[in-house]
């Protein structure tokens, strides 16, 4: 039950995440992913935006509600990261921009571990005006 | 009051906190900048050591408290992230280790925005057993 | 100023929440109370049902503002309950169908400690997709 | 993936937490749990507590990680249920009496929704003053 | 149920907890209050402050648990006020010096409306340094 | 780096934001500062007045990033006082009628200390009908 250095799951999707170039290493590990882009006030959207992503590229059965629940809590405290306190955006008026990786995988070194699911966030947050805002990052990560 | 897209601090405070070969990218901007690590299960010894840090690499001043000031809140932003949901770790009976990262510089177009600060962490949280934890990302960003 | 053992405010409102057979306990305690239902991803919606009801079953008056006080604070503890962390709904994407006892009485064995009301709720949390949803409780207590 | 109404694992466990003679409710499901009881002023003994029951009656397995997170996590969501709001305790002057359920079974209908497992908390919350407390209630709720 | 203007509870306590020239209006309403002082990392003291204070001053019954119970919520919340998101001190490396005012009334027109008490909390937080610090003012209000 | 007693900058916008006669204390420090009241269910319309208020009569410059940054979490923090626990109004069921009186000055002996936001916030919170709501305050402070 160590985390293998050569499969960090939460480093390669919050690379991924900053830096399209490594989303190749999630490939070469052979994980399933999906990349995604959502703005918004609305912070339910941000999860559903999140939530289709995954569902559309299969890094999530939607038919199984374990994977749809393992899904919705990595989500959640990666906007956590994001929101800093109280995950509110436009109640608090303030709104979102934010490149999205879900990835998939077993970082340990025992096959016993399973998949685990990593949700990284990048984007700016920030008032409702154009300029107005600056960078956030999220990180969930959940056992699946 | 636009994010200049070659020196975005959250970005490369985050990458550089990631993955060791970007801090050169901070140098390259003429940033100050500091690096360390931190294991601990008490968060007071984890705000103390990048306060530390960073006043011994000069990133802020010390004997200025609106300096100190904006760092705190930076740390206490960074550290939500990692925690998700309440700021809390040996209460709670979990513990991390982590690396961190403070940059300072002006990642917006005008000058007039001034200095901004990043702290980004990156590392594990998990139960006081080696090998039962998992990764954790944090960043806060703030004017200085 | 000891909780007597057979009127245990909050436990005979939480079973009575979970299991329909022990509202007749309440009443053999003398104990006003009401029970209902309410479903929403709208959590002031919640609030507003619960209130509704305690009032129309004269649990509390609605005249007096120290009592609508008192619910309102036990409503919004039992919400934490269930829902751990953000006492949000909708804007994070989920919704809940709960069934919800509210009881008035002096669980304490002295006079003079007077009303307390504790409100129950039991039910599911989850995505607003049918089955796609766990079970949730909440209790919460304040004096009157 | 619907919740079975004869095998409510979440009700189950709250029911067997505030009434013993439901303990036996669990065993005709043939599902593994544990019972304790717990009593401080620290969080980090309360979880320790559950965490130690549930490893000696092997309702989770203590050398795989993905079960400690998935109890951990539980464990975390229903002491939100009993402190509503923050999660802490004699730093903020009060002490917890607790009696604990934890039980791991499939509440679903399918097969393939697999183990969830159910933490139940029920006791007193209150000054560390015999008699000057209230009864409180927390459930949390995870796949795993 | 409408707030009198000559009897603003809050607004009373806020002010002598600002400045000691208003406490002799508290006298004139013939109110039962106190006036204190604490400093210190750990929040649980600040908590046994308050409430030693006004026990001593008879604000509130000690022996009745129902009056403790109301002075411990208010004397939460005014402390949400103080350290605005977690209810936490030390473990988060800062302290506070605080004054302190506890009022005991009835603010609304309708007598049955009974007392209500009001904790009032002004002074400083900061680092655990002498000077690096800024104000804060925390105001609870509950129905005793 | 130590305040000044004759220019606490939280105290005269606490003073002035809970009686009016203070305001004039602000004016002979030769600060910047708005006043202004809010009411509503909407959290997002009491941060939208406050800084329209403080960009109208130039306590802010809107132009420049850092100094709607700096009010921001001046704002939310005050609302934190007010709300205590989840900054969330309406979708709790409940609203707010609030006075604010923003100021900006040095509250410190050393001029390097620069300018410093205060926000404060006083009137009532409670159910949305009349009369059902008792007092409340709240005051950020941040560096600017």
């Amino acid at each position: 039950m160590s985390l293998a250095n050569e499969k960090l799951l939460g480093k390669v999707a919050m690379l991924s995440c900053l830096d399209d170039s490594y989303v190749k290493q999630i490939e070469k590990l052979g994980w399933r992913y999906c990349v995604g882009k959502v703005g918004s006030m609305e912070s339910n959207k941000v999860v559903a935006a999140i939530e289709t992503g995954a569902k559309k590229e299969d890094v999530i059965k939607g038919s199984i509600y374990r994977e749809t629940h393992a899904l919705y809590h990595a989500i959640m405290e990666a906007i956590y990261g994001v929101t800093r306190g109280h995950v509110q955006l436009g109640t608090v008026l303030r709104t979102v921009g934010l490149r999205f990786v879900v990835v998939r995988g077993n970082p340990y070194d025992q096959a016993e571990e399973g998949d685990w699911i990593a949700v990284a966030l990048y984007g700016t947050i920030g008032a409702p005006v154009k300029g107005l805002e600056h960078e956030a990052v999220g990180l969930g990560i959940n056992h699946i």
